[in-house]
Parts: structure tokens; sequence; C-alpha cells
């Protein structure tokens, strides 16, 4: 072994967009193919319960995202691709991680907070309208990082807290049962560069509405590439680079030669029509290849199902033995 | 199937005794022979890590107590006999349920509002010590009913509500994925007289450290029974039987006539020793055969076990089916 461990689990609520893929989906292919690193992947469909409710969208979305990712390159031979709902081993640790888990340090987590100021705010029960499931998402996401006792996990900004949270879950469990039996997962925070903007030039993202799917078909991914918001410049007026999200998202796909060349063309005033179709032929390419990929999965569920049901077999046996040992730490061995 | 199934679970941290048989073990196994009704009983394992968290002493009550009810004469051809921690489908659906639990309902609940009372006295942070095993508890026990949609569930007074809150949350989930997936547990609760007093007069529990075990060996028994508290009234003074612990449990286990006969002995005057004696004969004389049974069981694990594992293929293949379709309506099904 020796190998870092490292996890990212993709919540099962939405449809992947050009900003997943720039700021998650690729950097983290490319880093599951480093060799001093094991990968682990995962559909959070447990997590994906608390928000969606609506059990055809949660469906669809893991079978879009399971597709994408094998589409974008993921290697299943190296990497280990499951669904979270696929591995018992997460659901019972959760338990045992909830036995130990401080109720204060749940209270204190953001997104429960955010939402019991929004409660108090509006004049509400503090609680009114919040789940047990947001209450005890924290609990959930330690187990799915100390099922395979990952290193690394990379995280956005607004999931420091939950690695923090994992730590000191582990940290009391190992303390009252006597053991390391854990080790403490740190979050990995990816530079700010990586983060997308939308149509609208604020940072991409389903809740703004703002999104271009990463796989619908050329048409509407030229569509989409057309609804980015421009300035009202003519063609011939030098334009600013740094203001704009056509350059940026160009930037995102581009080599460092081709972001030159299209930084020079706005400073020579290309007309908005012609930096989008370029943007759109960029794009287009790169992700062609992948596109047909991915349009072929989905026309056939069967090979990715079969694809994350040998990955569930490969998780559960990585986790199997660690809960093994965590069952007899707490008095739940078999009698002989 | 139209049978009522019935559900008992047995937290295992400590060790039966004399009330547990006479206000629990008796007559839920009398029950679980009637025709109409199809029982299932649990080791609730996973609970009691809320409690204890020594390994052995949880370990040690899970032997205790399954070789308790096999040795009363459980009969597992009739009744579900299983151990909690070895079906995954309770700890799945508990994250199913946890999804659709208002917070709000669990802080309502007594356990959990007990425990803040209790901080908020000392002035302490009101969720001092409170670990989310306590809070989310609950949850798990609604997961114990609904994973095999039980129709009665016998419980003490102080569990109502836990009953009343599994039968909230069943109705949230109906409610929230339009259909009745779950049917409406009702809790059965005992009549009083089944609740033994213990050696200082109060109720026979744990708690009170004034239990008599229920299968220590025939010298300790009549040691425990020795120990329990009477008057100062001496022999031949006529002593008031609904005013003495040692009647009040020869008659919890006598025969009618039996009873009659004693109290008769009480109007007369009967000493103290000489009453004891005759209650250690009877507990003794229709105990004695399932000590020997427990005691044979005790030395033999490996026949344990391989009840408990027959009764868990039994209640898995029972929880299997419903779980399907929970995830089916929750949208986390096989993508063929």
């Amino acid at each position: 072994m020796g190998k870092e461990i490292v996890l990212t689990g993709i919540t099962t609520s939405g449809t992947p967009h050009l900003g997943n893929y720039v700021g998650a989906i690729r950097p983290a292919i490319e880093a599951s193919n480093r060799a001093d690193t094991e990968a682990f992947f995962f559909l959070a469909d447990y997590h994906a319960l608390i928000k969606c409710q609506d059990a055809e969208r949660v469906q669809q979305s893991r079978l879009e995202i399971a597709a994408t990712w094998l589409a974008c390159g993921l290697d299943t031979d190296k990497a280990t691709f499951y669904r979270q709902s696929d591995i018992p081993e997460i659901s019972e640790l959760n338990w045992l991680l909830t036995c130990v888990t401080a109720k204060g340090l749940m209270n204190r987590a953001h997104a429960y907070k955010a939402g019991v100021d929004e409660n108090v705010a509006s004049e509400q029960d503090p609680d009114f309208g919040i789940t047990m499931g947001l209450f005890c998402y924290p609990v959930l996401m330690a187990a799915d990082i100390l099922a395979f006792n990952a290193h690394k996990v990379p995280v956005g900004r607004d999931q420091i807290q939950h690695i923090e949270m994992a730590r000191d879950i582990a940290g009391r469990f190992n303390h009252i049962y006597g053991s390391e039996f854990f080790v403490m997962p740190e979050a990995v925070v990816g530079d700010s560069t990586a983060i997308l903007q939308g149509l609208d030039g604020r940072k991409m993202s389903k809740s703004y509405n703002n999104t271009i799917p990463l796989f619908d078909t050329e048409k509407k991914l030229k569509k989409g590439i057309n609804k980015i918001k421009t300035n009202l410049l003519e063609p011939g007026e030098p334009k600013d680079p740094n203001d704009s999200t056509v350059f940026e998202v160009y930037q995102a796909f581009a080599t460092p030669e081709q972001t030159e060349e299209m930084r020079q063309k706005f400073a020579d005033g290309i007309a908005w029509g012609e930096a989008k179709k370029e943007l759109f032929e960029l794009v287009n390419g790169q992700l062609g290849d992948a596109r047909e990929k991915y349009l072929e999965l989905m026309a056939n569920p069967a090979q990715i199902e079969e694809v994350l049901q040998a990955g569930a077999v490969k998780a559960r046996a990585r986790a199997r033995d660690h809960i093994k040992q965590l069952r007899e730490a707490v008095g739940l061995v078999n009698f002989v």
C-alpha cells in the first residue's frame, strides 16, 4: 500500500455542466492517474436525498453523472468508482459514528446554522423546515471518508468545515475506543481559477440557473455559448479579456498559446459573435469524443450498472475489514 | 399473511433480571405463541451503543440476553429472532427516514429534553455531553419498526412517544413519496402489575442497582432473595402482603391458589426468613430447567450464533423486498 487515498463524492441531484467539468471532473480525473495516489470516486446518492425528494431527478442524475465521469476518461481499473447507496458498510459506520458525535458539534455546522438564521430572520421556529438529513449530514460525510480511511478529500471552501468535523468525530472514536482506528483526513481546496463563470458572469452553478450543460447536443452547446452575457462593444472596438466570461471559458479549455492568440484578438476588437464561434469550436472539439461516448453510455445503462457493481465489490472489499475491526471495538462481533 | 406483526427490541447493555423476566420476557414469549400474531424479537445492539461504550459489556450482554430468551422457551421456528446489527436494511432505512424526519420532532423527544433540562439546571451548555446517538435514537427505532411494517410494539410508558414519532415519520414518508409504504405502528403498553419491585422496594431496574439476576447460580438467587428489604415485624406478628416485596415477587411466580395460601401465611405471621425460603423455592423451581438450558447455551456460543444467523436470514428476507420498494420510491434503484 502506502499510496495516498484521495476520495471525492459527487452529489447526484443535478446534470453535469461545463463548470463541473473544469472545476472538478477534469482535474480529479487527471489527479487519479498519478502513480502515488489511489482514487475513490462515489456518487453521493444518499446525500442527494437531503436536497431532492424527486425520485426521477435523483435516478436520472445518478445515471448522467456516472456516464459523464466514465465518458471523461475515468479509469475504473485504477480508481474505485461506486454508488454510496451500494455500500452497506457506509450506513453501518454512519451509526457507529453517530453514537460518538457530540450534538454540540452538529449545532455549529454552517449549513444548519444558515437554515436557522433564515428562519429566525423570517420569525419562524428556528428549526422550521429543517430535516434531520440536513442536521446529520456531516456524520454521514464522515462515514464516507472514514470507511476508507481517506487521506485527502478535495472540496470547495464551503466544505472545509465538514472535513474538520470528520477529523473531530474520528478523533473521538479513536479516543473512546482506545486505538488509532482512523487516520485524520485532510481537506484539499482547489485553487480559485478552477471556478468557471456562468452565462450571467456569476459562478456557474445549478442554483443560479446559469449553466451550460456539458454533454447536451452540439446545437444546444452552441446555443448555450451564444447566451453568454457580453457588453455592447461593437466589432473593431478593443475588448477587455479580464472582464469577459467568453474569454474566461475559452482560457479554461485552451492551451497557453491559444489563450495568447485569443487575448490578441480581443485587443484587435474581435466581434462577440466571432469570439463565441471560436469558443464553441474549441469546446466542441475537445468534448466531441467524450460526448459521443457519453451518449453511447446513456443509451446503454446496463454497461454503467456493470461498472458500478464492479466498483461496489471493490469498495466493499476495502471497507469490510476496516468495519469488522470497528465492530470489534464497540462490541458487535459474532459469538464465534 | 394477514397475521399481526408484533415487534420487541431488547437493548443489550445489561444482564437479564427477575424484573425483565416477569415484565417482558415471559409475557412476550407467551404472546409469541398466539396463532394470530407473528413475533419479531431483536437484540437492539445498535441502541446499546448509545448508553454503553464498554465493548465487553455490550458483547457479553448480547450473549446473555440471547441465551436468556432461548432458555426461556422462545420458539425460533415461529418467531423471528435476530440481532439489529446483522440487518443492514435497518441502517439503510435509518438514513432514508432521517431525510424525511423534521428536526423539530426530535427536539421534543423526552429523553433528549431530560438531558437538556439537567444541563440547564447545572448551568451547562444545553447540549453538554449529549451525543447524536441519543438525539437520533427515535429515528433508528422507527427504522427498526418500519423495516418490518410491525403493527404492534409492546413498550413501557416511557417509550410511547417513540412509537408516536415512528408514526409521524412513517406518515411523512408516505406523504412525500405518495403511497402507503408504511403501516402505522401502535404502542401496546403492558399493565402496571407486570412491573416487579426490586431489593429496595422500588421498581427493579439496573439503574437502581436493586436487581436479582435471572440466571445466576442457585446460591446467588438465594442470596439475592435474602437481601429483599423487609420491615421489622417479628415471627408471629401478622404482615401486610400489599406492602411487601417478598409477597409481590411471590405472586408474580405463583398460581392464584399458591398466592392465596401465602396471603394466609402473611396474616398468620410467617417469619420473613421462612417467607423468603418459600419464595426461593418457588422461583428456583420454576427457573431451574431454564437455568440449566441457559448455562448450556452460555457454554456453547456457537449454538446461539447459529440461531441468530438463521434469524438474520429470515429477517432480511422479510425486510429486503420492502426496502427495495422504498429505494425505488426515493430514486435509488439499479439502472437495469
